[in-house]
């Protein structure tokens, strides 16, 4: 049996980014950057003032103080936008913050240190040749890459590339993911409940969530049953997707029935069945479609290790086909709030974890009910914590890796 | 002045928690929860195998070992979604890992310790008396509260709903935001540069996608340039939103233009009008609609300041609106990598950092250009460190708080 590291290796060795394709501005916040971005001009594209003040000649204001004011006339205007008058000795230019320097001005004096009376200004202070002009090109040059490709776009980012005049704007693609349960006692939302043997799905609108929560196009595509005909056409309908998540149907004496038809329908080539963890040990893996460039991942039943199974492995695939660099989850060492013991140690685990951040530590403790089954324990867990195979106890202050899957805790 | 904390106060003092809406499953990923979640049944609704292998009567097995092996005759099946019969004494009935425990059985053996042969199971070990049986309600009772109001709806809490049959639920609304450009050098995107003084808006739509990632309903109102009945025009498009933020037109000398004309269209009442910070000093504030329950921004030109201002100011207001508990950014201690110094010492800086997460600590790198005019300076920014008043210099290996507002650095 593959172990977590094996597994995770095939899988993303099986994964290839996606191509590229155009989108709208209001659209590209978190995709990835697929193209350079290069300025269009030069940034300030001219000499403009840093304050509100007045545009001078250096010259005019030496020796100015307190007590022996420099006094110029004031002349015309510098406002955003306008293009000002040419500045002569003796005068001085009032102007804004972000106004082109006026030809024959090299300083700006700001308000603060200065008084106007009868069309006159009367400056204070002496400033540095040069003072709060904010420089041509002093942010960038034209033709300077400004964002390499494969950045994530943020709020910065996207403002570079309105300022460079990029309306639209190349990013890698995101994959299109259908989601099949599979279970004869399954039921959708609403569907009346007539024996207690049945079960209304959590995993369909779960995994619809992770999906999205990666930032990939999810899709449910319905339940089959476990009949041969329901699944077949399930799995048809799943074929322009480029990933095909099924949820049931792997464990033990189940298995055959996912494996076949995927085989059947999707042509789908079985990489793996199984992995050493806990829970989601029965997960399968394949690829298919042209150039074995779609994948499939036959996702356990059970609530707890389909969401597991969906963040360990899953995630880091998706987030690989959009282009991302970061692809897997924070994970941090942690100390550990109470022991933990298990009784066997054949597998590596992940146990559900709230984890809290003190004084500079990680902390991370385990709930009671670590079932597989058992979808409340989620409601309070933020990470999964990994004890390793071969480790049977950890001790209270014990360090503890854990895999964080929501970071809100972290925040104010 | 108002300092940061003192602005920040008054913001959050006039900013109200938004109304509730329904919305359904698909749309419910990161809202926040407003109602109470129940269970609508026993979960699991009845006694189920957590293996598959073969239901048992107890008292068939004790004893039972590899070299003393118990045998039971096989009868039916338990299926999941199926009533299995009843299991009679001498017998055993082959079980799936979900399917129910049938009449009469105890105990689930689990495969891997049986061989079956002419009909029959040989059973190679005895075990506890309700081995593999996960209990009726042993997640959780019908009537239990599953989640509370206040959650953040991630993907487990998304599972929960639906396995309790929740297609919509109650969330908190978001906000819709409008964001008016001022200033008559600025440009939309493809628009025609016919002077060097105009530039190209970043502000804009970095706004847009800063509204965005917090949540809320962004919409671009338009450019207004600096004459009355465009202002006007603008701000009265506006009257419907629940905030209204509006960028340049607040440096001094361009202060009455917003300040008169929210007061004239929108009744804004201004709370202040500059904070204590650096960039983003000439931030407005003030309240409008019934009960003053609607917010206006009036935020500084500068891109840098833009963000920033955005950042600890608009986001936490706008996550409170929404019902979010943790509405500030995580802020973190983190070490200075090299010294730093400033001027004029008068009011809190927020300098330009990239963070980075190595050994348990954080460390900052401040950049070179801290100008508020400077944008390329936040492509490689994560953080927002914060330089107190009265601080006029750290040095390399001192602790300074940074504000995150971008934690992809944490992933792997």
């Amino acid at each position: 049996m593959l172990t977590y590291q094996e597994a995770l290796s095939v899988i993303l060795e099986n994964t290839k980014i996606l191509g590229k394709e155009k989108v709208f501005l209001n659209d590209a916040l978190n995709r990835v950057l697929a193209e350079d971005i290069v300025a269009d001009r030069d940034n300030p594209p001219a000499d403009n003032s840093g304050m509100d003040g007045f545009a001078v000649r250096y010259e005019d204001i030496v020796g100015a103080s307190q007590t022996n004011p420099a006094v110029l006339k004031i002349f015309g205007e510098s406002k955003a936008g306008d293009i000002p008058p040419v500045l002569e000795k003796g005068y001085a230019i009032p102007i804004y913050t972000g106004a082109l320097i006026p030809q024959g001005a090299d300083t700006v004096i700001q308000k603060e240190f200065t008084k106007v009376e009868d069309g006159k200004v009367y400056i204070y202070k002496e400033l540095k040749k040069g003072s709060n002009i904010r420089p041509k090109a002093g942010d960038y040059k034209k033709g300077d890459v400004l964002i390499k490709s494969g950045k994530t776009l943020r709020p910065p980012e996207i403002g570079i590339l309105s300022s460079v005049n990029k309306p639209t704007v190349y990013v890698y693609q995101k994959p299109r993911v259908a989601i099949i349960t599979t279970g004869d006692e399954i039921l959708d939302l609403a569907e009346p409940i007539t024996k207690e043997s049945q079960i209304r799905t959590s995993n369909t609108y779960s995994l619809y969530a992770q999906v999205l929560q990666v930032g990939a196009y999810p899709t449910v595509i319905g339940f089959a049953k476990d009949n041969p005909e329901d699944i077949r056409e399930k799995l048809k309908y799943a074929k322009n997707f480029d990933i095909v998540l099924t949820t049931g149907g792997v464990s033990v004496g189940e298995y055959d029935l996912v494996k076949d038809f995927v085989k059947e329908v999707l042509n789908v080539n079985i990489h793996f069945w199984k992995v050493a963890i806990k829970p989601g040990k029965p997960l399968v893996f394949g690829t298919w479609g042209e150039d074995n460039s779609k994948l499939f991942f036959g996702i356990p039943g059970n609530p707890v290790a389909s969401m597991v199974v969906f963040e360990v492995f899953v995630k880091p695939a998706l987030s690989k086909m959009m282009g991302y660099e970061k692809i897997h989850s924070l994970t941090v060492d942690a100390i550990l709030t109470q022991d933990f013991s298990r009784k066997s140690a054949d597998r590596l685990e992940f146990i559900r974890v709230n984890v809290e951040y003190k004084n500079g530590n990680f902390y991370a403790t385990p709930f009671g009910k670590q079932g597989s089954n058992i979808l409340t324990g989620m409601v309070n867990a933020n990470g999964l914590g990994i004890v390793e195979v071969g480790v049977e106890s950890l001790k209270k202050d014990d360090k503890i890796r854990v895999v964080l899957f929501d970071t809100e805790f972290l925040y104010g």
